[in-house]
């Protein structure tokens, strides 16, 4: 089979939410975080790991707090009960049946990154460290998303474990130098890549100064 | 010409520094910002702005606080001075050439987005905030970066305007509400797009918990 087009995978790449169960092949899943680690960090330091939870008492434990927060959120109104516009209101029950169903996914992708840029470290200035940290861990991210779609696998990037990072740290044994960035449930795609809907490009590009829309 | 296969481009996207001084077309320049904006983002709010800089005035505005700043950081030895293993010295000497000579290159792309994520603003976590905030920018760059790679324009990350981040909002009209995450670098390469050094996957990937390097 021919590799996909690189524009063709860029846009098809969406959050895929109803994966089904069936084990990823480990040649796969190494190939995905190979096309991550090919993308840009702070001084190719590289600083950043992967860890592929497929077991299913970890996965249990990730679905727990995951699905929790999601109420939590929820009865804040953080998360929106619902009445939403149609595409938005599928968007959130598949988000919501993502969350509770977290187990099932056969393998849970942590992107980490080291909290500390090391040549910044002693600048005392955190905009600048996390601005490197987080610009040298999701490019890798996007790479690990276009990677799946390229290959077939379902992915969506999630961030909500960050309430409850610490117990997710110790569960899995991560030092307390790293931070976990992002969480990428991933699985064979229970429905198709469609296209993604996005604003036009006319609305985001200013060029040479703010508000100036035209070229 | 046909497109690219999306593995060859995530393999050959690498840091160009030397760049030409000829003019981008301004369809192209659109065709790597929508490229861009087909990552996602927390909600797909979009909350994204792409600024691309082609005014001399401007670019060199860009280029006198960059290059001060890099003399700072290499005063303060955060940029090392010199003696480094062959590669590493390349790599900084492209750097420190396209810091003195940034008003060079044709197009200084800032990727900017929203300093606050609107749903989670009440929920007084900053941490979360910034992860979502960052995970729906860089993943947009990351795009952009192999967009430009897919087309022939060299491209590098950088962050080092976080130092003269208020001054570079100001001068270009950005709101405050607006933070500035990259700025980017664009132009035709001088020299060849060639594959990238990385750790072997081995080594970055754990397999359920941190440290069990074994499938």
């Amino acid at each position: 089979m021919a590799e996909p087009g690189v524009f063709e995978v860029i846009y098809s790449t969406r959050a895929m939410r109803r994966l089904k169960p069936d084990p990823i092949p480990e040649e796969t899943l190494k190939k995905i975080v190979d096309a991550g680690t090919r993308a840009p960090s702070g001084g190719n330091t590289q600083e950043w790991a992967f860890i592929l939870v497929r077991d299913p008492d970890l996965k249990r434990f990730l679905r727990d707090y995951y699905w929790n927060t999601w109420q939590q959120l929820r009865a804040k109104r953080m998360i929106p009960a619902g009445n939403l516009p149609p595409a938005q209101q599928r968007m959130l029950n598949a988000a919501a049946d993502l969350a509770a169903h977290l187990d099932e996914v056969p393998v849970i992708l942590l992107a980490c990154a080291h909290q500390e840029y090391t040549p910044l470290a002693a600048m005392n200035n955190p905009r600048a460290n996390t601005i490197v940290i987080h610009g040298s861990i999701f490019p890798a991210v996007q790479n690990i998303l276009l990677a799946c779609r390229a290959l077939g696998i379902g992915a969506t990037l999630t961030t909500i474990h960050c309430f409850f990072e610490e117990a997710l740290k110790q569960k899995l044994g991560i030092p307390d130098t790293m931070e976990v960035a992002a969480m990428i449930p991933m699985g064979y795609p229970q429905g198709k890549f469609g296209p993604v809907t996005r604003r036009p490009v006319e609305e985001v590009i200013h060029w040479d100064r703010w508000g100036q829309q035209k070229g």
